[in-house]
Protein backbone atom coordinates (compact mmCIF):
# COMPACT_ATOMS: atom_id res chain seq x y z
CA UNK A 1 0.00 0.00 0.00
CA UNK A 2 1.19 3.41 -0.96
CA UNK A 3 0.73 6.25 1.69
CA UNK A 4 -0.83 9.51 0.43
CA UNK A 5 -1.02 12.72 2.37
CA UNK A 6 -2.29 15.78 0.58
CA UNK A 7 -3.12 19.51 1.32
CA UNK A 8 -5.56 21.97 0.42
CA UNK A 9 -6.93 25.35 1.63
CA UNK A 10 -10.25 25.51 2.78
CA UNK A 11 -12.35 29.66 2.95
CA UNK A 12 -12.15 30.43 6.73
CA UNK A 13 -15.41 31.32 6.76
CA UNK A 14 -16.99 28.41 5.75
CA UNK A 15 -15.52 25.78 7.88
CA UNK A 16 -18.72 24.74 10.07
CA UNK A 17 -20.33 23.75 6.25
CA UNK A 18 -17.47 22.07 4.79
CA UNK A 19 -17.40 19.83 8.00
CA UNK A 20 -21.11 19.28 8.07
CA UNK A 21 -21.34 18.02 4.61
CA UNK A 22 -18.42 15.38 5.73
CA UNK A 23 -20.70 13.86 8.08
CA UNK A 24 -22.73 13.16 5.38
CA UNK A 25 -21.12 12.36 2.90
CA UNK A 26 -22.85 10.81 -0.33
CA UNK A 27 -23.51 7.07 0.13
CA UNK A 28 -22.60 6.82 -4.04
CA UNK A 29 -19.35 8.78 -3.37
CA UNK A 30 -18.49 6.97 -0.74
CA UNK A 31 -18.72 3.76 -2.43
CA UNK A 32 -16.93 5.15 -5.60
CA UNK A 33 -13.94 5.86 -3.46
CA UNK A 34 -13.85 2.25 -2.11
CA UNK A 35 -14.31 1.01 -5.63
CA UNK A 36 -11.48 2.67 -6.74
CA UNK A 37 -9.14 1.85 -4.06
CA UNK A 38 -9.37 4.97 -1.77
CA UNK A 39 -8.54 3.23 1.82
CA UNK A 40 -8.25 3.89 5.37
CA UNK A 41 -9.18 7.76 4.25
CA UNK A 42 -8.93 10.38 6.94
CA UNK A 43 -9.74 14.16 5.81
CA UNK A 44 -7.88 16.45 9.29
CA UNK A 45 -8.72 19.80 9.38
CA UNK A 46 -6.81 22.69 11.08
CA UNK A 47 -8.98 25.88 12.22
CA UNK A 48 -6.39 28.07 13.04
CA UNK A 49 -5.89 28.99 8.89
CA UNK A 50 -7.99 26.24 6.97
CA UNK A 51 -5.24 24.03 6.03
CA UNK A 52 -7.14 20.34 5.07
CA UNK A 53 -4.73 17.76 5.41
CA UNK A 54 -5.66 14.13 3.84
CA UNK A 55 -4.46 10.66 4.20
CA UNK A 56 -4.81 7.66 2.47
CA UNK A 57 -4.09 4.17 1.15
CA UNK A 58 -4.18 3.03 -2.26
CA UNK A 59 -2.10 0.09 -3.83
CA UNK A 60 -1.76 2.75 -7.34
CA UNK A 61 -2.13 6.29 -6.59
CA UNK A 62 -2.49 6.70 -10.34
CA UNK A 63 -5.57 4.01 -10.58
CA UNK A 64 -6.78 5.92 -7.79
CA UNK A 65 -6.86 9.53 -8.66
CA UNK A 66 -8.25 8.17 -12.52
CA UNK A 67 -10.52 5.94 -11.10
CA UNK A 68 -12.28 8.70 -9.33
CA UNK A 69 -12.15 11.07 -12.64
CA UNK A 70 -14.15 8.76 -14.26
CA UNK A 71 -16.67 8.43 -11.68
CA UNK A 72 -19.70 10.31 -12.50
CA UNK A 73 -20.63 11.32 -8.81
CA UNK A 74 -17.27 12.46 -8.06
CA UNK A 75 -17.83 15.14 -11.17
CA UNK A 76 -21.00 16.59 -8.89
CA UNK A 77 -19.72 15.94 -5.40
CA UNK A 78 -16.14 18.00 -6.68
CA UNK A 79 -18.80 20.78 -8.10
CA UNK A 80 -20.57 20.48 -5.00
CA UNK A 81 -17.49 21.57 -3.01
CA UNK A 82 -15.17 23.70 -5.34
CA UNK A 83 -16.79 27.24 -3.62
CA UNK A 84 -15.13 26.03 -0.04
CA UNK A 85 -11.36 25.88 -1.54
CA UNK A 86 -9.05 28.48 -2.35
CA UNK A 87 -6.76 28.60 -5.13
CA UNK A 88 -8.26 25.91 -6.64
CA UNK A 89 -9.06 27.54 -10.11
CA UNK A 90 -10.65 25.39 -12.93
CA UNK A 91 -9.25 22.16 -11.17
CA UNK A 92 -11.38 19.97 -9.05
CA UNK A 93 -10.09 19.33 -5.40
CA UNK A 94 -8.72 16.03 -6.17
CA UNK A 95 -6.09 17.47 -9.01
CA UNK A 96 -5.66 20.09 -7.12
CA UNK A 97 -3.95 18.51 -3.83
CA UNK A 98 -0.41 19.48 -2.78
CA UNK A 99 0.81 16.26 -2.73
CA UNK A 100 3.12 15.77 -0.04
CA UNK A 101 6.36 14.13 1.11
CA UNK A 102 7.09 11.33 3.11
CA UNK A 103 10.00 12.06 4.84
CA UNK A 104 8.92 9.28 8.00
CA UNK A 105 7.78 6.38 8.27
CA UNK A 106 7.24 3.30 10.79
CA UNK A 107 4.48 0.92 10.54
CA UNK B 1 -7.85 2.74 17.33
CA UNK B 2 -7.87 6.07 17.44
CA UNK B 3 -6.74 8.28 14.27
CA UNK B 4 -4.35 11.56 15.02
CA UNK B 5 -3.22 14.17 12.42
CA UNK B 6 -1.10 16.83 13.89
CA UNK B 7 0.65 20.14 12.90
CA UNK B 8 3.71 20.99 13.41
CA UNK B 9 6.15 24.00 11.59
CA UNK B 10 9.71 23.55 10.69
CA UNK B 11 12.00 26.27 9.31
CA UNK B 12 11.96 26.09 5.68
CA UNK B 13 15.67 26.70 5.85
CA UNK B 14 16.47 23.65 7.67
CA UNK B 15 13.97 21.49 5.72
CA UNK B 16 16.88 19.02 3.70
CA UNK B 17 18.46 18.61 7.00
CA UNK B 18 15.81 17.53 8.68
CA UNK B 19 14.28 15.31 6.23
CA UNK B 20 18.18 13.57 6.44
CA UNK B 21 17.47 12.70 10.13
CA UNK B 22 14.42 10.87 9.66
CA UNK B 23 15.85 8.38 6.54
CA UNK B 24 17.99 7.11 10.41
CA UNK B 25 15.67 7.77 13.52
CA UNK B 26 17.60 6.45 16.08
CA UNK B 27 16.71 2.76 16.40
CA UNK B 28 16.13 3.05 20.35
CA UNK B 29 13.42 5.73 19.42
CA UNK B 30 11.64 3.71 17.06
CA UNK B 31 11.64 1.27 19.51
CA UNK B 32 10.52 3.44 22.06
CA UNK B 33 7.37 5.00 19.19
CA UNK B 34 6.40 1.16 19.03
CA UNK B 35 6.52 0.59 22.67
CA UNK B 36 4.32 3.15 23.73
CA UNK B 37 1.95 3.23 20.89
CA UNK B 38 2.73 4.70 17.87
CA UNK B 39 1.23 2.58 14.61
CA UNK B 40 1.11 3.00 10.99
CA UNK B 41 3.23 6.50 11.55
CA UNK B 42 3.87 9.10 8.86
CA UNK B 43 5.34 12.38 8.66
CA UNK B 44 4.67 14.53 5.21
CA UNK B 45 5.97 17.61 4.34
CA UNK B 46 5.10 20.64 2.54
CA UNK B 47 7.92 21.95 1.34
CA UNK B 48 6.55 25.16 -0.41
CA UNK B 49 5.94 26.93 3.40
CA UNK B 50 7.55 23.95 5.90
CA UNK B 51 4.31 22.91 7.41
CA UNK B 52 4.96 19.10 8.70
CA UNK B 53 1.87 17.12 9.18
CA UNK B 54 1.82 13.62 11.28
CA UNK B 55 -0.95 10.71 11.06
CA UNK B 56 -0.60 7.99 13.17
CA UNK B 57 -2.88 5.15 15.04
CA UNK B 58 -2.88 4.32 18.49
CA UNK B 59 -5.62 2.32 21.03
CA UNK B 60 -5.10 5.39 23.23
CA UNK B 61 -3.73 9.23 22.52
CA UNK B 62 -2.93 10.36 25.91
CA UNK B 63 -0.92 7.00 26.95
CA UNK B 64 0.90 7.10 23.83
CA UNK B 65 2.25 10.80 24.42
CA UNK B 66 2.49 10.03 28.53
CA UNK B 67 4.28 7.35 27.31
CA UNK B 68 6.76 8.77 25.08
CA UNK B 69 7.01 11.64 27.73
CA UNK B 70 8.41 9.03 29.90
CA UNK B 71 11.50 7.57 27.39
CA UNK B 72 14.51 9.08 28.27
CA UNK B 73 15.66 8.41 24.38
CA UNK B 74 12.54 10.82 23.34
CA UNK B 75 13.90 13.48 25.39
CA UNK B 76 17.46 13.35 23.83
CA UNK B 77 15.65 13.40 19.91
CA UNK B 78 13.54 16.32 20.69
CA UNK B 79 16.25 17.73 22.23
CA UNK B 80 18.13 17.21 18.99
CA UNK B 81 15.10 18.33 16.88
CA UNK B 82 13.96 21.18 18.93
CA UNK B 83 16.24 23.75 16.50
CA UNK B 84 14.43 22.30 13.50
CA UNK B 85 10.59 23.55 14.38
CA UNK B 86 9.46 27.72 14.61
CA UNK B 87 7.16 28.13 17.42
CA UNK B 88 7.53 25.92 19.69
CA UNK B 89 9.25 27.90 22.66
CA UNK B 90 10.12 25.49 25.59
CA UNK B 91 8.18 22.61 24.74
CA UNK B 92 8.95 19.97 22.78
CA UNK B 93 7.70 18.73 19.42
CA UNK B 94 5.33 16.28 20.49
CA UNK B 95 4.04 18.67 23.49
CA UNK B 96 3.51 21.52 20.87
CA UNK B 97 1.51 20.47 18.04
CA UNK B 98 -1.78 21.43 17.10
CA UNK B 99 -3.94 18.51 17.09
CA UNK B 100 -5.98 18.60 13.91
CA UNK B 101 -9.93 17.87 13.95
CA UNK B 102 -10.80 14.47 12.05
CA UNK B 103 -13.49 15.56 9.67
CA UNK B 104 -13.94 12.71 7.80
CA UNK B 105 -13.12 8.62 7.71
CA UNK B 106 -13.27 6.11 5.90
CA UNK B 107 -12.45 2.88 6.05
Amino acid sequence: MERVGFRLQLRTEMLDEYVLHHTKVWPDMLAALEKTGWHNYSLFLDRSDGSLFGYFETPDLQAALAGMASEEVNERWQKFMAPFFLELGDKRADEGFISLENVFYLK
